[in-house]
């Protein structure tokens, strides 16, 4: 019989974390006490230590996506595999709501006849929707998402309570994130360079379901 | 009117690789003309060089892989994020189907009931319903999960097709891929060490059926 190591869900997750602390601590990184259980969460699904160093908040921002999901805000994606990241159970018990457009037949045909990319397309749909003023919209592939999201703001005045934008990827990426920081008006958490994708910008948003509901750093999703 | 960097996202994905060539050129990394295809991918969705280095493949794991796929196999995978990853419509053209057990109601209750991992007893539960055998397990998350593969090899003789083994984390993450490569008599790619992830899971699945299926490189999800 072949038997492998079993420890809880909750020993695991912290182990993990206390794993994170230590080297971290080790390499005389001090992370903000708000923000810390965040970065925590990406470097724990990614193994990369790099996002204790390239994510950036802008102030306020731990406490908008807090306020803001615990408001029962809706939440868009720019790809499916956030959204199904995402603990929707969670989300449904603060009275919030998941939507991602990508893949809709509408989006998916003007895509075909505008030559838009289909993330940047879905945004506008959620928009047209009347989804984003104080959503959280949630970033992990596309720049043109990101590009969506400046236009919806300087042009119709739109208001997301929170914009995590970690788009990944090596054209236009960095630039994306770059004109974000610029010119929003609106709390952001922003990876600078080149790193991010969907499971970074799930992490951040479960981070930040765990706060508003009052759940412990190391249960388990 | 706030105009954006508009790019066919074929242009896109193409400057995208000619870059991580570029870069990977200029570190004297040489990726095998079989695994390159695969690898590149994994870069494109993370952004990280480091899957040059750690991602290791047996011998003609790339070649079992496509054969798999273009005989449509059964794909399982041990989270949703995963499943909802990778590209259906390329896995149904092949006649594959996708699966993935751990929100099961019956996973959930075994699993509050002897306290192992859903993940572990959702792979059990895809051997209990007859998939695994020539399939194509895709282990991005829960080390227990690559653990219950290797007890189901040993105990039960069975033998998927190939086993894509990339959790990511902490703790019995490097202990289950070591114990994974030691005893393993199926196909594998592995990455080495704590990285990899959804992300990393879905660009290598993702890779695999743009090669079964004829498609470009350079052509999106």
């Amino acid at each position: 019989m072949f038997d492998y190591p079993t420890l809880s869900p909750q020993g695991i997750t912290e182990q993990s974390f206390e794993t994170i602390r230590r080297e971290l601590s080790a390499a005389n990184i001090i992370l903000p006490s708000d923000t810390a259980p965040i970065v925590e969460r990406m470097i724990h699904s990614t193994a990369d230590f790099d996002f204790a160093t390239i994510t950036r908040f802008s102030t306020g921002a731990v406490q908008a996506g807090i306020h803001a999901l615990g408001n029962g805000c809706a939440i868009i994606t720019d790809v499916n595999m956030i959204r199904m990241g995402i603990n929707a159970s969670r989300v449904q018990q603060q009275g919030g709501t998941l939507h991602c457009f990508v893949a809709d037949d509408d989006v998916r045909q003007r895509a075909a006849e505008t030559g838009h990319t289909r993330s940047a397309l879905g945004i506008r749909m959620a928009w047209e929707q009347g989804l984003l003023q104080d959503s959280i919209v949630v970033v992990g592939n596309a720049p043109t998402a990101l590009f969506e999201i400046i236009r919806l703001m300087l042009e119709k005045e739109v208001r997301p309570a929170l914009v995590i934008g970690v788009p990944v990827g090596f054209i236009n990426v960095v630039e994306s994130k770059e004109a974000f920081m610029k010119t929003t008006v609106v709390p952001w958490i922003v990876t600078q360079g080149r790193k991010g994708g969907s499971a970074v910008a799930v992490a951040i948003v479960n981070a930040l379901l765990r706060l508003a509901t009052g759940t412990r750093a190391t249960e388990t999703d």
